[in-house]
């Protein structure tokens, strides 16, 4: 696995060249060459680093797939879509996705008051914005605001209680209304870790006893020309495409009958998000059994072959795709800060005269093992361990023997990979996990992949160099949080294997790529580590280099995050002076002391130096 | 469970009386009492209430059963503490928590720079600050900072590395110099969820052969004298004593070893944290299996034993215990918005004169279902559901029939947990599952309770008042978030039943308590719902009501989030006007929308009015 996989995972938005990982776009820079060049300017913890073409990619894989479905199954209806901001709501990936979409039906989509600002403010012209989610007085008030301020805007109903107040506010505020969407409650449900959004249980949606008061109510209210809107979502990253053909099988039905009960204006059918995105660095282990162009044909033509059953108009297609669109335009680019190797010399051993018996009997073991009774003298060292261990809690042996166990089972595992290397690569992954390298890394898995500790989700990662040398080392990663779930594991199931580094001569970075859906929003501020510092890579063929950093915004300095907390940062620093001038230092002493303390608060609070001669 | 297990989890530290819950303090307020005074302020989102008394509660029963452990054992070594901040690092949490901690040895654990800052200016006077965790030499000259400043701070080594760092800037900085600890990579293991921390695996800790070589460095240094203590930590939330005490036997062990090699001033064992909360709800569900005496006990006991064995010097206790200290003081309060009902009456049927077979037959099903055939007619009721929704996909019925699907199903589950009300309680939570009801909170439970999310943690929860009434529904909660993961569905295993409440009439709200552990620093801003609106409910005697709300902070407004997400929120405010000054609305109108948008963003985003009338 020297090529990490590249080839399941990447799109072609990554490639390996040289032995560097390089952005497959125009003059191809390595990463490498970018992430030096921001930490040339001093900024040292993790890297969020942003490209605002691959959004733009996206965007154009995503129409270009629709209209070719459209085009080839003659289909009548129009394509439309927005993004979900929850999915991402920073800035800089919003701006340039808004950016890259002008003049095509893409808007964005709100489930909150303030993402519903963001989506007021952003949104280009004629472009759609929908709004799910619970909603009260003021979020709907908010969405009838944005109609007046001439936002193409539908509303989508979660509840009938909503579809009251609905009412009420257009009584209260008047035309132009918003538009109304209504979320369908399916009976038939996803797949997949997410996939109970979807479902006669889900959190969302109206049964078809709702459906049929609330066209009731509005037609009774006379607002049944702004349903123009049925919405459902069978969940998140779906991995298998039949589910979303029953849905919509079930959809389509519900919209012609709609439509035959008297809803004219009901001409958009929005089929939700759930296009998966591949995460996968292995072989046989992918997450969706679909391409682009499966997912829009058969999205296309099962809407179509529906509404000729039941001769009704062919409606507008419209969804919301968050994770197709943003996961791959980030990638987090995390500094190796040292190797926690199990590595030990036999110089290191500290043998007495007399060894206890059972440590003289690993030594033998050690001396003597051989291809053929390796697996036997393996289990016999760890064995000898455990009781050697014992005898330690027990007050039998001492430090000095327990250090010599620890060294000799290691070696012994070391000499069995060794020997047994041309052999059953099962049984070598199974023992290299008793001699994994740890790789602490200057990031916080908590802060910046959310979904690793939460939902366990892998994401593909990578050194940025060194591609055309054989990793050699089983890895698991830790981060720098005081957190046991801070690691990821050595996985002999999805083994990663990294290079042998002397991290205090040479540098060496990992990158996780597809982390630009969720990952920001969730972040924690676990040990308060705080959001990376992150900047944009534009490409320019006019400049020298290629491309242009942009939006460099560094990591949080020590007293803003406090501040954030709500703490009293006047008063903190105050005090910290105050303990400076009681303690017992000398005035000078006192002066330098003080002024290193300012410095430290106002940098950002990852690590910066660890090795000796930096 | 009419009492929701509050004798399991509550400590005494809430009860039930007049069907409400109390604070069981001084004059008891009902927490009802206290959310509404609140909530007349106008504050309607969610709320996070702390009790600063429980926090001094918990101080005094961890020193007493120590003393007490102490004393009966007439051990010599002293007892010592820290809050480790990862676990709570809020103002209103750590400045009470300082208070009521003066004179005793009480002070705070740091895991990175800007907790290292807290600590540095929030310990007392002659308490002590340990620092764990990967640290730079930037951190590390922090703590050599805090050294000069008076505090008693311990910096404990994660890795020879960071040695190697601490000896040169001893000889950059010079005396006075911290303390250092070591970190023991144990070989026995914890148990529990987070039993990883502990083992020869684990993330953290020195190796038997490290500890040789750090000795080894610390002499060659002359910094020897400034090793003074060894810590470990076998895992959060232990729930059974016995690994504690196999660690204990092995650290004593290498305690009696290490002192015997010439560290002289190693004089404290520090056990790290782990001491469990009780969070279950539930007879026979315990998270632990030990009281706090039998831990103070054990740990005692063992210490002494293992080192009377080796006629070595009893050490000094040092413990990190932050979910006991922090959980119990914190309770959030979520007010119901909406009960999502499943329950139809027969007069919603639209029955036709012709109805399909399978729906006369269930028709039937429903009017002779008894006690006998209960189940029997159950199963062929949801069949017939799913064959008639198979009906429906196909086009062979329409969305008056599917509704009348719907009802049928419903009133017959219904009517079947009526009839088998006396029977198996097994058979009808097995049935409630089918027919929940769903009560949607103004929370979100990432924002507010991530370790559910991530952990799948339960929180005790129940509504604050109506606990004389026997709930009736079986109650699955939903969030405010677009995200079908902010759910915390029924399970048969744990049921909650909440009470039959129309929330358009009367309000009902639920609390989760033993949330002030980890809750606050590791919440998500999904959907951008930031921190509930908190404050600090303070005793006293003289005053009328008996306590005093203090702090009190809403939760972040509109702009503010957006500010923090690194907007331009001035350049939101002008598009956001120019586009309505653009609109063809007429000028009142604009003046009048424009205000109305103003008030918005200066509001937190949580919903604020669901009902017709307010």
């Amino acid at each position: 696995m020297v090529d990490y996989g590249i080839k399941y995972w990447s799109n072609d938005d990554f490639i390996i060249e040289d032995g560097l990982v390089k952005v497959n776009y125009q003059n191809k820079p390595a990463l490498l060459e970018i992430v030096q060049e921001i930490r040339e300017k001093g900024y040292k913890g993790p890297l969020l680093v942003r490209f605002p073409h691959l959004i733009h990619k996206q965007i154009n894989q995503l129409f270009n797939a629709f209209k070719t479905a459209i085009d080839e199954y003659h289909y009548k209806g129009s394509f439309k879509a927005v993004f979900p901001l929850k999915v991402n709501q920073m800035p800089n990936f919003v701006l340039p996705l808004m950016d890259c979409v002008q003049g095509l039906s893409y808007g964005l989509e709100a489930g909150s008051k303030s993402e519903l600002i963001v989506a007021m403010a952003y949104t280009n012209a004629n472009a759609p914005i929908t709004v799910n989610g619970f909603k009260d007085k003021e979020m709907i008030s908010l969405g009838f605001i944005a109609a007046k301020m001439g936002h193409h805007i539908t509303l989508t109903i979660e509840g009938l209680n909503e579809l009251e107040s609905i009412i009420q506010v257009a009584k209260e505020l008047g035309a132009p209304y918003p538009n109304i969407g209504l979320r369908i409650r399916l009976h038939s449900t996803g797949t997949g870790v997410w996939g109970k959004s979807g479902g006669i249980n889900a959190k969302f949606g109206l049964t078809s006893t709702e459906l049929l008061e609330a066209i009731r109510r509005l037609e009774d209210s006379k607002l049944l020309a702004q349903f123009t809107m049925i919405h459902f979502h069978i969940g998140s990253q779906i991995s298998d495409i039949s589910p979303l053909k029953k849905a919509i099988r079930e959809v389509g039905n519900i919209y012609t009958e709609l439509r035959k009960m008297g809803a004219k204006n009901l001409t958009c059918v929005n089929i939700g998000g759930g296009l998966a995105v591949e995460y996968t660095q292995h072989e046989g282990e992918n997450n969706r059994n679909y391409t682009l162009s499966e997912f829009s044909g058969d999205v296309v033509f099962s809407l179509k072959e529906i509404v000729r059953n039941k001769q009704e108009k062919e409606p507008d297609i419209f969804i919301e795709s968050g994770r197709f669109v943003s996961a791959n335009h980030a990638v987090l680019v995390a500094p190796v800060l040292e190797l926690f190797s199990q590595e030990y010399d036999e110089k290191a051993l500290r043998l007495k005269e007399n060894n206890p018996p059972l440590i003289a009997e690993m030594l033998d073991l050690y001396q003597s093992v051989s291809e053929k009774n390796a697996i036997e003298y393996l289990h016999d060292s760890l064995d000898h361990m455990e009781s050697l261990l014992t005898l330690f809690d027990l007050g039998y042996i001492d430090l000095t023997d327990r250090s010599n166990t620890e060294i000799l089972v290691h070696l012994i595992i070391k000499k069995v990979i060794k020997l047994l290397k041309h052999k059953n690569h099962n049984d070598i992954i199974r023992i290299q996990e008793q001699v994994q390298e740890r790789y602490l890394l200057n990031c916080s898995f908590f802060q910046s992949l959310p979904d690793y500790w939460g939902l366990g989700q892998s994401f593909p990662v990578m050194p940025l160099d060194r591609l055309n040398r054989r990793p050699t080392r089983s890895a698991s990663l830790w981060d720098i949080t005081c957190d046991s779930d801070g690691e990821i594991a050595f996985d002999a199931k999805k083994p990663l294997y990294l290079h042998d580094v002397d991290v205090m001569k040479e540098e060496y970075f990992l990158g996780f790529f597809l982390v630009g859906a969720y990952q920001e929003v969730l972040g924690m501020r676990h040990n308060l580590f705080t959001h990376p510092t992150e900047f944009s890579v534009v490409f320019d063929d006019d400049l020298n280099k290629g491309y242009e950093i942009e939006n460099l915004l560094e990591a949080q300095n020590i007293l803003d995050v406090l501040d954030d907390l709500d703490y009293d940062t006047k008063e903190i620093e105050r005090i910290l002076k105050q303990r400076i001038d009681d303690s017992g230092i000398s005035d000078d002493d006192k002066k330098e002391v003080l002024g290193m303390l300012y410095v430290m608060l106002s940098e950002n609070g990852y690590l910066r130096t660890i090795t000796k001669d930096q």
